[in-house]
């Protein structure tokens, strides 16, 4: 795929798609885990290796071609970013975050990190909390109306993040002609661990391809 | 675990355990590319993820609690990073990064992204990128002999990064004490797509935690 593919679907539709691939992805994000922790021996994991590779075939029956690229609704909202590394429904990599949004520019997200988002022992990564903050950020830019991609991040590590239950939020700080400055920061129990700052741009390449899928709508 | 475990395991051993769970990951990290990209149809996926939750079961039937940790030999070196969600073998959330490091303070990596790490259609996240920086720059700083846990990371995108064959690389700029500034990149075929800037510290606590850890082989 690996492009803004335009799809005329209902919520319904969506809703539908979700209801199966939501699942699947969840059985395997659980799977991604037990690789991590499990203490079995050697013959029965090469025997699940097997049996995983056979699930691997079966999915891969039919299958599109390269990434997933971006699904766009008619409005020219972005209805399915399923592939995303880190909100992606369908992506095992991703928590996923299920972010929330307001229009004066602010994102938020409630989530946990397990075993496989770990750094130091028992902490989350320094790497997946830059990558979770560019992610959040680039939201609140874009629930501003303002969306871009991200042209400077700086993170700010406060103290360890521990694995377990977190909270993550941004909002735009201010902005001025295609720029967007964006601040946020992910929290534990005990308060903020690590802050972030992020500069989005809407480069000219981008505009003209927003400018290009409009026009395909109209 | 969600420790520094020490172990005492001869590089034999090490290799064995390696050759047993790498597999095993990196069929896992192929289902979940599978999972992306999959257009088989509903049924087909519900029985799939019947049987992937049934593997993770078998995985279960005896695991350790918690993350995995940090494996570390007799001489203080960390022996197994493979829960690491950048470079863990056994985590397949990492793509993952083999590493490569000279004591000068240098560390680098040739990798391949696919669908997992996608953020824009057929562009690595943003976030990702940030992510593989900051190990990057983490082993950088540690190869150099001075291991600190990231306080700054400033990252800056120069243009995009198509998914596919990727490296990533820095080294130790200057020091000081307790801090370690280090600088990186991400490049494609056609040069630098994106820079990190890292400073790494050595907390207190981290400090008390190496003094323990070696008086514990002495």
């Amino acid at each position: 795929m690996q492009g803004y593919v335009a799809e005329d679907l209902t919520d319904d539709q969506i809703a539908r798609q979700a209801a199966v691939h939501g699942p699947l992805a969840q059985a395997v994000r659980d799977l991604v885990d037990a690789t991590i922790r499990t203490e079995v021996d050697g013959a029965e994991i090469a025997a699940v290796q097997t049996e995983v590779a056979a699930l691997t075939d079966r999915l891969r029956a039919r299958q599109i071609e390269g990434s997933y690229g971006v699904r766009v609704g008619p409005d020219g909202r972005r209805t399915r970013t399923w592939g995303n590394a880190v909100v992606g429904l369908r992506n095992a990599v991703a928590p996923p975050l299920v972010m929330a949004h307001d229009p004066e520019g602010r994102a938020w997200s409630d989530f946990t990190l397990g075993a496989a988002y770990e750094g130091p022992p028992g902490l989350v990564h320094g790497g997946v909390a830059a990558m979770i903050l560019d992610q959040v950020l680039g939201e609140a830019a874009g629930a501003g109306g303002r969306p871009g991609m991200t042209g400077t991040l700086t993170v700010r590590y406060r103290r360890p993040t521990p694995l377990g239950p977190l909270r993550a939020e941004a909002h735009i700080e201010r902005h001025d002609a295609h720029k967007t400055f964006v601040e946020g920061a992910i929290s534990d129990a005990g308060g903020v661990t690590v802050e972030a700052e992020g500069l989005f741009i809407l480069p000219q390449w981008a505009r003209a391809e927003l400018s290009r899928r409009r026009e395909g709508f109209e």
